[in-house]
């Protein structure tokens, strides 16, 4: 597995990836509609960078990192991971994390946290604790889920810096 | 006081209203360099709405109402608020956060999140609190103030439907 930084031309590639996890509904606030145009500018064009996985050439999984906010909270990245269907429970998810964990420490940012984890992605939500990132908010019925209705979605939190 | 729809071409009274309020930085994520034009982008294009209140004729505060998180979050909101430094302290705030809470009502959202309030801003924290917001989420020295330097920020939400 060999993960590298994307650009626009890696597209193609990463577009299926996205469609499937986007159309499922159940852990990203994408618009399940999302053109593979307006695709391309919300995971390449507004991250700061973004990066594939690799096996065998083929492209199976791939992260955005992103400023989470501006000015006052400029010190504080944002990323989401996206894996093929077919590419699953191989430990690509924890990978891309732990390489983008370090990516944000290269690039100067204190602390990294998850915006929008629908409660209901259990899965997700034990893997970003062994990752060592802590639950620090739970937003009320704020995800809509296509077959659970409303659940709460959690804010998810790391401290990256040494001190 | 007068609260009514706000457009581009009321960017030129906003606009000092903005700039004082980022350039303080201890309050808003945006950078304090923001200029005019990008200011333009993130206050009045980028929301799905935005609203002046005036007084004499004079613009004297403002806030913008927009989609917090899309397809799965959509249902709930968020807003900003800004006041201009001598109109302060005459409930401009909460008139414009409950006329923002009649209107999201109003295109159907079903909760309001304010995603990044600087646990420093102990007015603002109290004053969100009586208009009905709880704190659901804190984050970690998320917010870099100017001269208390990294406090925590916190995210407050308020559901908004009867049921």
């Amino acid at each position: 597995m060999h993960i590298r930084e994307a650009h626009i031309q890696d597209w193609d590639a990463i577009w299926p990836i996205f469609q499937s996890v986007v159309q499922a509904g159940e852990t990203y606030a994408y618009d399940p509609s999302t053109t593979k145009e307006q695709g391309l500018a919300l995971w390449i064009s507004a991250p700061r960078k973004t990066y594939v996985a690799e096996v065998n050439g083929h492209t199976v999984a791939t992260y955005y990192l992103k400023t989470n906010q501006a000015g006052p909270g400029a010190h504080v990245c944002n990323c989401g991971y996206m894996v093929a269907p077919q590419a699953r429970g191989q430990g690509l998810a924890s990978a891309l994390c732990e390489h983008s964990q370090n990516l944000a420490k290269e690039l100067g940012y204190l602390a990294m946290q998850f915006n929008f984890v629908a409660s209901s992605n259990t899965g997700a939500v034990r893997l970003w604790q062994k990752l060592g990132f802590e639950p620090v908010g739970q937003l009320p019925k704020a995800f809509r889920h296509p077959t659970l209705g409303l659940v709460d979605a959690l804010v998810m939190y790391k401290w990256l810096a040494d001190s």
